[in-house]
């Protein structure tokens, strides 16, 4: 592009992004239905004049949130980040949020460039539901033992062929992964926290582990026993998919 | 009822409820549109086979919640409390939760018993938006000048009329009501929460209050002109009504 001696400067921009995902279909662009992307991309046309691409750090299902997701675009635009930023927040639906955007080095892609990502899943362990976190939490009414979960989420860390909690039809690509951190923690209220860092995902990864993981903290699976469940690579053997809407992307690493 | 001995014992029920107001147009039953009172009120029917009528501490009005709302019914129906809760609770929609329920004496009654009601408003005071918070709180960008807001904040305690605060073409009954306690408080991540306890609250007081002392917050009104404000008893002299969607009833004491 830079040859073009006509052509305005490529910037590339870097978007800092929270959404309450429980009105999308997820980030990415569907046939028909409401996702991030296609807003987002909607509301970058509208600013820039012409057609543009956000590319996120990753897709996030329909009804998962983010509290930061990161996503880059490609524009001719000489507006100013600071402008542009307000100028979105006006334009986008109050579930969603541009909540810092800054201009990047040319080579910058939001997925491909990323080092880690953090997620974490809420679970709302107590005998009532909540009327304000209902689309923010998974609901167990039933006591869960979380010093069995605890043991249960040491055998994640590390590089494993992650296949037992890769959702069923995913493509054939390589499933080892390395997890850097997994950890619980305990909220006020009978929030429960559930928070993995790990160099990438598979599809629906996170949440058949907590899906599994919740099996632990009932008693139907032995802590012990999640160790043969990566082993056998075997999506059957692990526990049910937890719902979407307690899964926040938390952390995108660069 | 009690000497028609062959009618079952008539029992008075208290709940204590919580909801998220913002998909209803407030507590009380209208001729069309969903309130809370109409889908309890429907429910208690299925479940006591008898047409029953739930009285709360008072309205709330369209958009604003609860966090212990207080309401009581009367019913021949002799299902334990824990049942009723429990049934209630499977019955009614996710943004509406039967919090506790108990038996209570003939004589109570929701309102007419109530002797303070404490309401929470929330600020989120903060340069951006909150996508998870939009229909909990009222989003200022401007940031507010808290120590000004706090002086305005103690001319309210004490008994006053507070006609300047009522909603216009509210009924003529007397404006006087006794504040016992209104407060700032500093959260985290930009919200401020005012809360306030009185005997009683006209229609609309306390967003009509934070509408004024948000005025003060941002320097168009003095903080020592909201006593005047009080003394004028004229709606016109106050501030604008501040949105539904901060406002929680936060606790109901007999």
């Amino acid at each position: 592009m830079r040859d073009a001696i006509l052509r305005l400067k490529m910037r590339t921009i870097k978007m800092t992004i929270e959404y309450d995902g429980s009105n999308y279909l997820g980030w990415q662009v569907q046939p028909r239905g409401l996702t991030i992307q296609g807003i987002l991309e909607e509301k970058l046309a509208l600013l820039t004049g012409q057609k543009t691409q956000a590319t996120a750090s990753g897709r996030t299902d329909a009804g998962v949130h983010a509290l930061n997701q990161v996503a880059h675009f490609r524009t001719e635009s000489q507006m100013d980040v600071r402008s542009f930023q307000r100028a979105l927040n006006s334009l986008l639906p109050p579930d969603i949020l541009i909540k810092k955007i800054e201009e990047v080095k040319e080579g910058f892609h939001a997925r491909k460039s990323a080092r880690s990502k953090t997620y974490v899943y809420q679970i709302l362990n107590h005998p009532l539901r909540s009327p304000f976190h209902r689309t923010m939490a998974w609901h167990i009414s039933q006591k869960l033992d979380l010093g069995e979960m605890k043991k249960a989420t040491s055998y994640l860390v590390g590089e494993h062929d992650f296949s037992a909690f890769r959702s069923v039809g995913s493509p054939t690509r390589t499933a080892t992964r390395r997890v850097l951190r997994a950890e619980w923690k305990m909220g006020k209220g009978g929030f429960i926290r559930f928070e993995i860092e790990a160099t990438g995902f598979l599809k629906q990864m996170v949440r058949a582990i907590v899906g599994t993981l919740v099996e632990v903290g009932k008693g139907r699976i032995e802590s012990k026993e999640v160790m043969k469940i990566i082993d056998s690579r075997d999506r059957k053997k692990a526990g049910p998919t937890a719902p979407a809407r307690g899964l926040f992307l938390k952390e995108v690493k660069y």
